[in-house]
């Protein structure tokens, strides 16, 4: 592709595959793909979803051909009969199919590693349209193709999204960065917790409904998450400078509205804002957990390299394994009950002692649906931070939701805790 | 619409505005009217977003006008002026518009409920194509519609869920149920672990290749899903005994191929699964977790009632923690390393020592991204199963994928131990 290709000023996604049709799954890898194509200047202007069917695959695309610079296809590379988007797009575009043997070496090189056979059906996976460009697809079988037809570009890409976005992101970086237009879109993100989406959009809505009729005008997205409410705000603009500042001055604006309920300002999730002070402050955590159920432990150690921060802890459903793995004492579970803020803290406090640990958490509570009491109804959940430097500290939650949800909230209220210790 | 109207066998969607084709926002109401379409037997084929766009807008729906039976447009219905489906659809279908004073006094009325005078712009609310039908919209002030053309149906409904979920009923009660097809779609599910999507393909793609020349013909869909690959089966037909009958084979033949592979049929999930051969046997479960990091005990907890049969766990990231909270002696360690079957054995029977469980299961191995060595690369994972009465298991698993791939892959591989020795 030469220097001199024209801009892409359009893109269309389309996601290929007869589940996405169903009442259960959604095209998620289009969210990623629409972030990355605001950032380049590409304007996403209509997605789709169709299913495993030749006929009307080809005729979605065609469309969305007939209409934008770039299509982008998630979806139906696999193996098997039912992947056909590598055969629908070739024969759409009037393009040959060949077996490339370097990609046949490459799949039987990766089962070899696993000291497994290449099943003949993943010959398919090897099939390139003539003239395309096959993109290198490090975590799967499936290789990923660019091809440039008049001027247009198309791309299929695997469906499983830790395939689909470290390729999308090499071919942002290699291809479409030089590619796309003047006007990008510039995004910025905070994530709060510990108020409700209404009591956000009552602090927020005054500061950004301003912001709509400035020049360039701000949009801002207001989304409730689990455990915590997201601000997105974007902007579009021809100049790097001018949008990076107006949006400094706009997260400044809401930081100062919202305070410490300001969790990130960088998309990273609570475990990582967390999982960071531990490590720069040079501490370890561990957790004595009941109705959570090892999801907090699970959590924190979803971050690459928290072995350096976490000691380990416990899952304490019953009363005797909070007295003999936490060291609760019986008398207390007994003149307080499990789910109370005295076994919370003890649960902190046992787990510290008993793992070496600079910080512990308890937490105990009913995550339903049933073990609610008219005195402690489902959602409530006892949390308690112990230190020895940071002092400690037991707080009661009233939590709403499914048992899911309960758990969910719970593990970050806890991680919350942390995070305002050590702030 | 007489009753002799032919029947309408395919449909799709298009959800209209500008909101959803950014990095935050997905159409969900598709998942609603995909669940009440497959229920009256009409076939969802494609669904598209398109932004408040009139070019783009009117391209999409004439391509899936000319595909589909049935055309499903969400949102695009309010005041402002870049709803412009009503607009649109009716230019595209060459329907006059015209001012329904009808409409006009119940918008009206609506504000004057609230003491308030309807703004100008809600008259474009009021328009309504010469012939189509107006659908009442009790919650909001934007009307539905619905356009017989050509022997298709187009229906333009509101993009608020929950205005347009009882309008998307109530049209369905009406108007759909007697056009669905006689043939709705039967589904059935098998969930398979322990071998990869190429090896299950192998295996089932000769006998589900036969069906679809079979009458009625049944679909197969294949997809890889974290520590699993599920087969969705799905069959159209005019009589349900019919279609039972033929499932049940179809999943007997599956069954008899794929052997114990299968661990659900219903749509349970393994933790529910596991958790109902628990229950039923009367037995306890405790686990001790070194790179899953509470991920198994988090998953057994999400079961609603699992504290039935769950006993309690430990996270022990550290060599000093597996000897102090699960009784791994400090020598094994330092002679087979912590990533081995001897000390995955150890834990196992340490954890069900500790807490009494009947059943226990220790957890060794390397997420990842760190930590792995040219002999225990990541993805290493060594899984115990120790009980008294169903013998005890160990087996060294190498995973592939990123840290949460692995940590979730070993979960289910534990889970699955259990299921295979109670079964």
């Amino acid at each position: 592709m030469s220097d001199s290709s024209p801009p892409l000023a359009s893109a269309e996604i389309i996601a290929v595959g007869t589940e996405m049709l169903g009442p259960t799954r959604l095209d998620t890898n289009s969210l990623f793909v629409a972030g990355r194509l605001a950032a380049l200047g590409i304007e996403l202007r209509a997605k789709a979803v169709v299913g495993d069917d030749r006929r009307r695959l080809a005729d979605v695309f065609k469309g969305a051909l007939s209409r934008a610079d770039l299509v982008i296809l998630t979806g139906g590379l696999g193996p098997t009969d039912d992947d056909l988007t590598r055969e629908v797009i070739a024969e759409a575009l009037g393009l040959e199919l060949r077996e490339d043997p370097a990609i046949v070496a490459q799949i039987e090189a990766r089962f070899a590693r696993r000291n497994l056979r290449m099943p003949n059906v993943n010959r398919r996976q090897a099939m390139v349209p003539r003239g395309a460009t096959v993109l290198e697809n490090p975590r799967g079988t499936a290789p990923g193709l660019l091809i440039e037809h008049d001027r247009r570009l198309v791309t299929l890409l695997p469906g499983p999204p830790r395939e689909m976005q470290p390729m999308f992101d090499d071919l942002c970086q290699r291809v479409l960065a030089r590619r796309g237009g003047a006007f990008r879109v510039h995004t910025a993100t905070l994530f709060v917790t510990g108020r409700g989406e209404s009591h956000v959009e009552e602090i927020v809505q005054p500061i950004y409904s301003r912001w709509t009729s400035e020049t360039p005008p701000i949009e801002t997205t207001i989304l409730a998450a689990p455990g915590q409410v997201e601000l997105h705000l974007s902007l579009r603009a021809d100049s790097d400078t001018v949008a990076a500042e107006r949006l400094r001055r706009a997260h400044e604006e809401l930081r100062n509205a919202l305070g410490a309920d300001v969790f990130s300002t960088d998309g990273r999730a609570m475990e990582e804002v967390v999982g960071a002070l531990l490590r720069d402050r040079g501490l370890t955590i561990a957790a004595a957990e009941s109705c959570t159920g090892g999801l907090l432990m699970s959590r924190v150690t979803d971050v690459a390299g928290s072995s350096d921060y976490v000691a380990g802890g416990v899952v304490v459903y019953s009363n005797e394994l909070k007295t003999s793995l936490a060291g609760v004492p019986a008398a207390l579970i007994q003149a307080h009950g499990a789910v109370s803020e005295p076994v919370a803290a003890a649960l902190a406090d046992g787990i510290r002692a008993r793992t070496g640990a600079s910080i512990g958490l308890g937490i105990t509570g009913i995550a339903g649906p049933g073990g609610g009491t008219p005195d402690k109804p489902v959602g409530t959940v006892a949390i308690a931070f112990s230190s020895a430097d940071f002092g400690s500290r037991v707080r009661t939650f009233s939590l709403i939701g499914g048992r899911a949800q309960v758990k969910f909230q719970a593990t970050q209220a806890a991680l919350d805790m942390v995070r305002r210790a050590l702030t």
